[in-house]
């Protein structure tokens, strides 16, 4: 049974009816989160818990068993005690359910006798034709599907181009539950693949590679078992867009910790950074970069280049971002004669003006509305720059209805970023829900939201340097 | 006219009677704004607006000139235009007040005009005995006092340790709005300079190693004139307590922004490095590892030394912990017998038990408040422990009540600290304020709770090589 990796994967996130074995009545236990978050979702396909007690749930006709369910059915979340997963599986089997994703813990996480139990079971599974994701996986979530096979309560999530995967169980469960406040864009695919027994990075990654929804990817990674077949996936994901790695296990004291999260080696790190510095993706240190970068891609245009123009409420923060610019691989070229002069229709002619363009002056003169929205639109028709980068402190007195800027910054087709320096809570967060709302990515801070720029600029690099150098 | 440069400092904190110069019946001036603030803030001291129309501002009689401000009167804020601060530096002189804030900018920060006339009324004022902060300074905040000069509306801040310096006046508007719900550490003074003409960087570095309200300070500098004196002042703060600089103009593009902004030279950054690595201060990049590192020294005793124990609800959590403590000079050392025999009441015996410790299947077994508790006063006891460091994932079914733990973890003679990754929105929420409110700071990511970690370690080898060696 050799099916194209990408297409195993796709019952995954988009299965034609689900079946949750181990439902339970108690809301309490994961086998009723389960079933829980699929009617929250909106999941539109058939739900079928199976649960040996034959009680309804969450309004649900139970199945004895899985082989009761009946069609469609191609997926199955297994929410049972270890010893019952083997079973389980024999079932699936024999009902001819393709797709198991097993939650259940204390396999090769737990210890020698656990591994040998994991081993038994994926071997069935592949004796059987199933595929697996884990064990000790919490699946997979896609929004706009409804899907979600999480162990953890979690509220809806905003369909959008973003997709994470990784062996953690985190991405599914805290970060999905933040996400939609706290970063404010759209998920396309959550994947938490456990203990990799069967379906594991490479089959992933080929799926993201094609994956139409997925426009920017996020993966976390310990370590990998087929290195060259890994690196070449991950090579074709970063073909077709932007890859964020955080890979952990760089020291040897975190590759102890790795060899005793998920049994993987976490190899010579070298190794890796040469495959990702090949590969074109971006590595980074933590969960937080991660999160910056794929905001970027997933709101901004790519740039046509590096040179960024700032705009800045206040010195500090155009000294800061002269100084930052370039660490991460951006310019702060002059403005040009024309975009000079259409800011000068707001900037006193007694101010300096250049670029980064200390605006107060303007701001005191003409109101911040139009002080930021004239510089910034000189900027944007401006040839010398490719990325906006505006820098704002919203103290009482420099608010404004920031809806008619953060409008005009969408439809400019260069990306425009933003950083807040503080401000009241409530300016911040209309502010900061405005302008994301109109892609324009905010961050705490000037040194963040350069990272993410260079990013851009980079992807810019990456893609034209592949284009002028296809076999690359 | 020669005074002890740290007492010539204090009536710009802690004046007698505060005098606004330019005070105005419109709540949009800044002249309105300082006059609110300061009641708003609860200073004690009389508030004498200064204007000619003689109208009452905010139900204050008003003074038609400086010269007819009774006693006590030890400071005044200029909020004029800019050609009538002469005249005002010379009724202070005739009335005897020896301290004026000039918020009012378009001095050296505005081109060479500006600059002499800055220059002529600094030196007007020395003559005339008279101290200036600024001009273009937003002056200062002391919440204790309810001293606050900022010509941006503030809401009052929580007194506290935590000190700010630097000539941006970002500390003092935007970054004073955000941190009473942002940082949740008190603030012992802010003090925004300016252009510097008179008082700067060395006189309040001397004024800070003095002032027992202040615990921990943060300086943001760009360029200093006397750099001996200043490095002389700097040292002599940092062996009284801990100090963060955050120093722009690093690159050749950040030193010339730094020259149009405040006129200062940012002189070779190799200078400075080696200041602060003799100094032993905190270099940082960014305000946010600045308020990162102020909070830690705020909210924690110092640790005996560098040894890390990492208690997490993630697998993930342990490997970036382990990979990550190393880069922030931290150890994460074996847990002793006698730790390692109380975690196992709560961790089941086949559970891999090491540092970090996965606490996941203490959790199941026992609870979040449980296994968080027992694990953490464990490690708190062990001998080969200086520091915690605590990960949560704030799904709904890993709450609890979070109090007992924060105040277990206060009483706790060891620093502990912890992160947050990611988790419903309302339950992060309640684990930030309960957890800081008991002196232990919250990180929404390991690498920041370890490199504030791994600061407090290393402030106390600083004061350990100062004790064996003195004279260093």
């Amino acid at each position: 049974m050799i099916r194209n990796p990408a297409e195993a994967v796709r019952p995954f996130f988009e299965p034609r009816g689900v079946a949750v074995v181990g439902a339970s009545p108690n809301p309490r236990k994961g086998g009723h989160i389960v079933v829980a978050n699929l009617k929250r979702f909106g999941y539109r396909g058939p739900i079928y818990p199976v649960n040996p007690s034959g009680e309804q749930i969450l309004g649900l006709r139970t199945f004895a068993s899985l082989a009761l369910v009946p069609e469609p059915c191609d997926l199955a979340v297994l929410v049972v005690p270890q010893p019952a997963v083997f079973e389980v599986v024999e079932q699936a089997g024999r009902r001819g359910i393709g797709n198991l994703i097993i939650a259940t813990g204390g396999f090769s996480d737990m210890g020698e006798e656990g591994r040998r139990e994991e081993r038994r079971v994926a071997d069935r599974a592949r004796a059987l034709g199933i595929r697996l994701m884990g064990p000790n996986s919490i699946g997979t979530i896609s929004p706009a599907a409804g899907v979600v096979t999480s162990i953890t309560t979690l509220q809806p999530l905003r369909p959008g181009g973003v997709s994470f995967c990784g062996q953690t169980g985190v991405f599914g469960s805290g970060f999905a539950a933040t996400i939609e406040s706290g970063e404010r864009f759209g998920i396309a695919r959550i994947a938490c693949l456990g203990n990799k027994s069967d379906l594991a990075d490479v089959e992933f990654l080929e799926f993201f590679a094609r994956d139409r929804a997925t426009r920017v990817l996020g993966v976390y990674i310990e370590g990998v078992r087929d290195g060259r077949a890994w690196a070449r996936a991950l090579e074709r994901v970063s073909r077709a867009k932007p890859v964020i790695v955080l890979k952990s296990g760089r020291t040897e004291e975190g590759a102890r910790a790795v060899s005793s999260h998920t049994g993987t080696m976490a190899g010579a790190d070298r190794v890796y950074d040469s495959v990702f510095r090949r590969a074109g993706v971006f590595r980074v240190d933590g969960f937080e970069p991660m999160f910056d970068l794929a905001k970027a891609f997933e709101f901004c245009p790519l740039p046509a280049g590096n040179r960024i123009g700032v705009i800045s409420i206040t010195g500090v923060g155009c000294v800061l971002a002269s100084d930052r610019a370039g660490h991460y691989g951006l310019r702060v070229p002059d403005f040009s004669a024309p975009a000079l002069e259409k800011m000068r229709a707001v900037v006193p002619p007694w101010a300096p003006l250049r670029n980064p363009a200390d605006i107060w002056s303007a701001i005191e003169k003409v109101g911040g509305e139009s002080a930021y929205s004239v510089v910034s639109s000189a900027a944007a028709r401006d040839k010398n720059i490719d990325i906006l980068g505006l820098i704002f402190v919203l103290i009482p007195e420099s608010d404004f209805n920031i809806a008619q800027l953060a409008g005009e910054l969408k439809r400019t087709k260069k990306p425009a970023l933003a950083t807040i320096l503080g401000g009241a809570p409530d300016v911040v967060k209309k502010f900061t829900e405005t302008l994301e709302a109109n892609q324009v990515p905010v961050y705490p801070s000037v040194d963040r939201m350069l990272a993410a720029a260079g990013a851009l600029a980079s992807r810019t690099g990456f893609l034209r340097d592949r284009k002028h150098n296809p076999v690359r």
